[in-house]
């Protein structure tokens, strides 16, 4: 029975390629019929990756049926992952998120979670000398997913380990990185294609704190200004958003990469509450704040959220 | 903040020598202040490995202090670990059983769970090269988990990792893996300090099954008789056991390490219903049944009991 390899509903770069690299290695190297799936449509930087490293795009699944043997990566969390998802065959689980609880499996299985910037990263230690059969698509693949979820090495996530893997990998493939991150983020900050409400839940995490529960939303971009020229609609938008998804609130980080900033829209009391106990700043009248430095939702939004 | 390194409640010789090596590991090789813990009095088996090895006993905590850093080992179950096991640091671990759901952690951590018979192999893995630097304690440690948790390589959730490593450290080592492995269950199999309540909660795990709930006992030894000769009043002791711990049923499998077989205590109704139905068995009016080659709990009576 094939096994189908997959992300979070949310499909970033990381959880776009990371199925497809372990897809190949488990059928081309492992010999286990292997193939990707997606829990969504793919983000534009990850399109730009599929497109770039001429990988076909997986197909996209709502649902897995009961018993169907899976491998779970870029995420631990039953809420990102298809309804009923105890239910099928869970064989491996790789991940680089903190552990929340609620998955099950019917016996022990591969599991390996490793607290790194990005999927890929654990998935070419797992390799190992094995990389050597990878065709380019797969080494690319690699690549734009460190890259992105490192933000070229910006991310106060970045270990040593996805760095020098990275590098190894762009010298391999003869890729400059600088040029081509700055193609993925271009890629990643053309979101005009997307609805307000698209956007507000293109990547996004429940949190809850101090009683209330937020959808925790951020936008990397390069171009922070043609997000925030829609502020208006996307703060029009939000409470529809809230109540549609069951939150009391949704917060937007538009995450500046290149300025290694964040700009939180600031559009009710609430959430001036949350951005002045969080970040130890005054937000004044203004309908939004500038947070320097932070650009990581893991290590430096989560974390610090309070009321 | 000395990190504590413990296995579950009822410390086998898997659940007892894998905190040890890992704390060695993290004091003696990544510079990390760590220590060994036992959550409970180890079993007899384990007992003989830190003789033989001239080890110290770990401490023996029932509780740990929230925020304090940890490593678990050998179970990712939070009904095994000290209540409140989420308030601590959970900064790794390592196991090899199923993913039972319920531990969570505040951040990324280092997770290694594989389907491989011990810890100890996995942990030898991680360790790596390292090993060159393991004193002969430690490598002795391993080879008994390894024997332990195989049943010297009976058992089938055996693969040929535990085999292999098992079978290096012995060279290493200079020992005799079937004159080692004949002491270590010898020293198991006296069980003569212990109640007929200690008994049946010396190795015991609880399962549901048809609406029913159990506590799922093996005594491997390589004296069957021994064990057999208190039938009677293990039989009289089960209906306490089971009161006290909250389920409908305690059942208790003599496994036979030579010759590969269990002998099941058939006290009642539905025991003898379970039997039949979950093993292919006929108990006619016999207070026991043997279950050939089921040595197992993990791979051979847990998946297939029903009612």
């Amino acid at each position: 029975m094939t096994i189908l390899v997959f992300g979070h509903k949310s499909p970033d770069t990381d959880s776009t390629g990371s199925p497809i690299i372990w897809a190949w290695y488990l059928s081309s190297v492992k010999g286990t019929p292997a193939e990707a799936r997606l829990l969504g449509e793919p983000n534009t930087e990850a399109a730009f990756m599929l497109n770039r490293w001429d990988l076909e795009k997986p197909e996209i699944v709502e649902t897995v049926e009961a018993g169907t043997p899976v491998v779970i990566v870029d995420t631990n969390n039953p809420a990102e992952l298809p309804e009923g998802i105890n239910d099928t065959d869970i064989t491996a689980i790789i991940d680089h998120h903190k552990l929340v609880g609620g998955l099950e499996t019917k016996g022990p299985i591969d599991i390996r979670i490793e607290p790194v910037a990005c999927t890929a990263t654990i998935m070419w230690k797992m390799i190992g000398d094995d990389m050597a059969q990878a065709p380019k698509a797969i080494k690319g693949a690699m690549l734009s997913c460190i890259l992105s979820d490192t933000l070229e090495f910006r991310s106060p996530t970045t270990t040593q380990e996805d760095s020098a893997i990275a590098h190894a990998l762009a010298e391999d493939l003869g890729v400059d990185i600088p040029a081509y991150a700055a193609e993925m983020f271009a890629a990643k900050s053309d979101v005009s294609a997307f609805s307000d409400a698209e956007l507000l839940r293109m990547d996004s995490k429940e949190y809850e704190v101090g009683g209330k529960s937020f959808r925790v939303s951020v936008l990397e971009t390069t171009s922070p200004e043609t997000v925030l020229s829609r502020k208006a609609d996307l703060m029009e938008t939000m409470p529809l958003v809230a109540e549609e998804d069951g939150v009391d609130q949704v917060l937007l980080f538009v995450v500046d990469i290149l300025n290694e900033e964040s700009t939180m829209l600031i559009p009710n009391a609430l959430t001036k509450q949350l951005a002045e106990a969080s970040f130890a700043t005054a937000c004044g009248d203004a309908d939004t704040v500038v947070l320097p430095g932070v650009v990581s939702r893991k290590k430096q939004i989560i974390p610090n959220l309070k009321l």
